[in-house]
């Protein structure tokens, strides 16, 4: 198992794809890697959309200032929240962080670009996919195979983050 | 790295533990895989505290009522975020995911237990451990060897949460 730990410390977000389409097999592990998230009360207050429509890629590239890389993604998941829930943007967060390291697992690049909360990306996307109005569009999870497949992550650790016992 | 898949996927919230101490190397490993999730633009607004002490494991157990089983638990870890940063809830979100996971791949059960955004519980914490007002305690996720290591996860997948190119 300790696999699971390597794979937790070198994922990283990967931005540039070659434009190869991503096995549909592969895009519901990594959506059902999302679901086995851990949520408030197990109210599990997610919904995924799995994008592989190349004139709704282009389209939410257009529109999304920071995703510009979907035009050469061969997916996109948009990680959804049920706004009635009062924990859902933990939850969502949990579950995409899950996608992202299933993605990476199985061999495929993704970045997380963020859709909440700034309505001016959220009200594009929701008209885009047809998002109802309690539900929320956390991000937009573009992911494809890496142009440059030997990128190491950076090394984030740092101890100063660290506190004994008390702060 | 098939076994990164495996391991998001067996992952499941464990609250009875035996009582017994945690390797403190693992407790580094675990805030380490933290640290290495993403975060907007990479600003890491997390910090975090490692428990062990078992008189301030007691206190927490008193204070929060949904971490009654910090009094079994070998040893806790508190995910802070710096609340001036604008998206520290999905970052510190994502950082427990991976410490959630961690603890798996090495064989503990964990468990995340709300803090934010329930003032009541926010305030016992930032008390007990002095933690600065612009931090703010995401969660307690109390760590510990499982008394049972046979549970098997309930399978979460739902398919009627998943939607193709559209909601």
């Amino acid at each position: 198992m300790q696999t699971l730990v390597e794979g937790i410390l070198s994922r990283h977000s990967v931005r540039k794809f070659t434009g190869d389409p991503i096995n549909e097999n592969d895009l519901n592990t990594i959506v059902k890697a999302g679901m086995a998230a851990p949520s408030a009360m197990n109210i599990q207050p997610w919904s995924f959309i799995i994008i592989t429509d190349k004139g709704i890629l282009n389209n939410l590239c257009k529109a999304l200032p920071y995703a510009k890389m979907l035009d050469k993604a061969g997916a996109a998941i948009i990680v959804c929240g049920d706004s009635k829930e009062a924990n859902w943007v933990v939850d969502c967060a949990a579950a995409t962080e899950n996608i992202l390291l299933a993605a990476h697992a199985l061999g495929y690049g993704a970045v997380w670009t963020a859709v909440y909360k700034y309505e001016s990306r959220i009200e594009p996307v929701r008209k885009e996919c047809k998002i109802p109005n309690d539900i929320i569009p956390l991000n937009v999870i573009p992911i494809g195979i890496a142009v440059d497949k030997n990128v190491k992550p950076i090394d984030k650790y740092n101890e100063s983050k660290i506190h004994k016992n008390i702060w």
